[in-house]
């Protein structure tokens, strides 16, 4: 009994996901791809071994043959799909964002909760990595004893052109917030925003810091660092009572060459994380459709991005900025 | 298109390898399981969803729904069942030993060759280890020259009670044979032993040296300590004529506690090689049957064996010993 | 020609000085020891070699014998010795803090400013730590470009019955504010404290963050953290443009022992910056009384104190605090 | 009572010696200096501000004003020069080798012998090397149980043109075997040499390996690379019944630039000792002349001399082969 997944969007990352489901995953197959521009969707079909491609991908959504849609196509285009999913009873994983703002979010939320059933997945695939895993169950050990802070850095080499410091919290740090909410397992209430004089000849004040805090008084500082240059790195050392524990590199042997005894980084993420991808996606297929499915929920979704808007809020006010969220439906909890 | 995969011998290991097809494997299934042990084969069956379960092996490789035979039983039983293998025209992964000498190894190789096609696999999983993986595609990028020396370490926590001193070679030194031979691309043609004075308490003369030499005059010692306490580590470091590469650790992030900063090591190999397991199995299927799949194939199952009888016969002898080979079947090369 | 060198307190501190002086220190000899319990004067001159013991530091500072006074009195009695040596016209290397506060730090600034030349040195001896020393050449050195921000951390192994959250600041992170100008060669204008909800059973908030900006935009956040329980342990990283640094760990190899692979803590800063003292007399002893020698100056005492002072101010009102600096005299440019 | 030195040889190592006894050493002043080039002998005079300058080395010796001789000329003038100051009842620290040969350097041993107290030291400056000393340390301290076995690697950047293959045993793995028998404290009975195919273009069989047994059976294995090109790098793993411990690397911080995480290595052995240069020194002038003085006896150079003739033998003969030992003085137990 093998699941049928559909693919929207053949870009890098739909590419990438169906590489993983063609090719790491247990108990599904990849069933069709679809993408605005026919030709790319084709090539990825082709590459990857899916019987279809289509250009529409409400149309993949309501074929008989796909049992379950993962959603990357452009950024605006998640929420109607998702709804589209909802609307034709499958469950769907969604790359990050769920939608543009926090509000859009918010009524995919409320439209799942009235049919009761969980079937969105948010494609915060940080909480399938297996050093972060090991961190949160260290912490859950209690051998550290209760989390007090956090320090974290989020690394790229560098930014594409259209990208301003608001994207920064938006598209970067959000991953971020998702991550402090689920290794700490409680909500940030406030966040404020420190610009540095920034790097020269990028973007405007990049890096950034934000100062989380947690409903029960956890600090966390996150750097986000868009042209860091040397590499794609991401940085976090949980500060308990008792002790502290660092994230994980990624594994790596020791080179001596030149001078120097070094370790590589990857590039970009998908050197870093490509574990979580695959782990994301083996994990969304076991669990298919179950309310208590692991990875981020569409309450997750929403929330990251809530806290996203108020790190930008306090980036252009300069101001300590607090999180409002609405009420948690029922089917959340 | 889904191969059906038949596991024999329903102990550690052979759970192991069923709980890794049924959840971690693209394009297979696990199929059926046997065990002499039938209530053994019966729970394993339970536990991963196999659709039968038998006593008899030879009956589970004659099997209809049985596409590839994974050998998991005990040692004495590999070479009848991989024959049976043979026989069926079944491609089968042998766990190592393939034999228990490297004539009868040899009979196997030659048993093969006849046919004209590789169907046999060994499992020596370290050729799936991504930190490995990472160092033979180091050296083989060239910016460290060419290989001249490797030191490496292999230390389990304690060995079982029947574990006497040529184990040491034959049982897990051999890993570091097929490993340094598939790393450096040529063959051992040397090896000496060397006796330390021993741990107290423990089987005599643990932990063990040995110095290696391969063809081109690459120098490679090797530590086997099989009571090292502390936890399963293997260790390595490559040296070449610009700089040298070590082995990466297990992904581990650093806690600071007690007044130390320490990495946890695993209790044995599961916890090391999990990664190499899951990608051993998954290349296998991926290349069913051909000759140049991934892997250790029989011709590389009697060489380890062989370089390990050198080095049996070196801890008795003192001597450095000679590693004669068999005439290497077209087969192979 | 070797300096005679008076210690003003025969503490922990004072004791540690007189051991540094009579043993490693080139250019000098411990001429003398006082403390108002003039039998721990004795014992110190007798197990480090003085000549004689006194129970009144001012004597001290005015005995023929002695050529320049190393303070490590209690903390409220150093400002009145200093102003005994610049009366003397004698070259003084005082323990931090210089004054109980800001304000009468400013006067010996001022009475300094006076004579016109620098006979203080205050005893931030981080700037003498090699690791810290290797970071402030690696950033002038100018491969990582310019720095935009640094994470440091600040633990202590316990605090004693008295401490209270300020004493984090004025205590604690009085070091941090000094390294952080030394390193980056700038002032600190504002400091933000944040508190967590801190850990339980010990004074309130602990840990603190505190986060600093420069005049030219850079950002530190700086963890203080007094009762870390697990080691004396100081972090920083450098953030720049093009790379980050790391500060060197303490000189320690790896233990392999019970399930871990570990390096050690020391329990307290005597381990951590055992060099960075010794560096830090020699030094003083190799430019006694100089202006342009290495260390703190009068200056940077009060400056460090002022700055602590903000942060003790935004710990109370919660706000973002300036810093406040008079004008700074012609003798420290 | 400051000790007056004199330093014969103004090379390399000489002048860092007067470097040394001149700004970092308690207790002592550079009296003179002596070279056979008076010209070298004066530069390295004024830099260090000896009092005089000569150029004939036995009237230093003879000199009322040194009261203490440090040897660092030419390798083949030592012996004489340590004869006189035998005979002029002079201290004295003898760069290694104390002799060319071992039965030259035992003849010092015999002179020193029938005077009844120990004038020399030699200076095996890696006893004075902290993360020695800590390996050592811990080994002592017993947490690790007994030593089994030692890995070991000595690296150079590369060679003098003038460089043999059995110099890599006699001027650079003599420092191996030196700190092995006073980390292990006991000797080493056998030496048994490995030549690996070597690198390219430079002196044949670089690197080596040797293989070395001590009386109670501990395993050393020592790889020598003289060619090394990477760095300058001293690695050494203690392997105990409980755990293992490695030799702790130079004080460096992490950078993090341009694709790596990278800590540097020293061009040469001075950045890699300095700290066991000073403390050597220190610690000669501390007891000087005392029969348990720490530091390298004429004992203990010969010894690692004999050993290194065993080594050079086990090179030409390609057979294992034992180190045979005069009789023990009683002034050395």
């Amino acid at each position: 009994m093998s699941v049928g997944i559909g693919v929207i969007g053949a870009g890098v990352m739909g590419a990438d996901h169906a590489r993983i489901i063609s090719s790491q995953i247990q108990g599904a197959h990849f069933a069709a791809v679809s993408d605005a521009d026919e030709g790319r969707a084709k090539a990825v079909a082709e590459k990857h071994g899916a019987e279809r491609h289509l250009a529409d991908g409400a149309a993949l959504i309501a074929s008989d043959d796909v049992d379950a849609v993962l959603i990357a196509s452009p950024d605006e285009t998640h929420a109607a799909f998702v709804l589209a999913c909802l609307g034709a009873g499958k469950p769907v994983l969604c790359e990050k964002p769920l939608a543009p703002t926090a509000a859009e979010a918010l009524t995919l939320v409320e439209a799942e909760a009235v049919s009761g059933k969980q079937l969105i997945r948010v494609g915060f695939m940080r909480r399938f990595d297996p050093p972060y895993a090991a961190m949160r169950e260290t912490l859950r050990g209690g051998s550290l004893g209760r989390a007090l802070m956090v320090h974290s850095a989020h690394r790229n080499v560098s930014a594409p052109d259209w990208f301003k410091p608001e994207n920064s919290i938006s598209n970067s740090a959000v991953h971020e917030f998702d991550i402090l909410r689920w290794l700490l397992d409680e909500e940030i209430v406030a966040v404020e925003a420190f610009t540095s004089k920034g790097k020269r000849g990028v973007m405007p004040n990049d890096p950034l810091m934000l100062v989380c805090e947690t409903a029960s008084g956890v600090l966390a500082d996150v750097e986000v660092f868009i042209n860091a240059a040397y590499g794609y790195d991401v940085r976090a050392e949980l500060v308990c009572e008792e002790g502290t524990m660092e994230l994980a590199r990624p594994l790596a042997g020791d080179i001596r060459l030149k001078g120097q005894q070094a370790l590589p980084f990857p590039p970009d993420w998908r050197g870093r994380f490509a574990d979580a991808y695959r782990l994301e996606v083996q994990s969304w297929v076991d669990a298919l459709g179950s309310n208590d499915a692991p990875g981020a929920s569409a309450w997750d979704g929403y929330v990251a991005s809530a806290v996203a808007e108020a790190g930008v809020k306090s980036l252009r006010s300069g101001e300590r900025e607090e999180v409002k969220l609405a009420q948690k439906p029922g089917l959340y909890s």
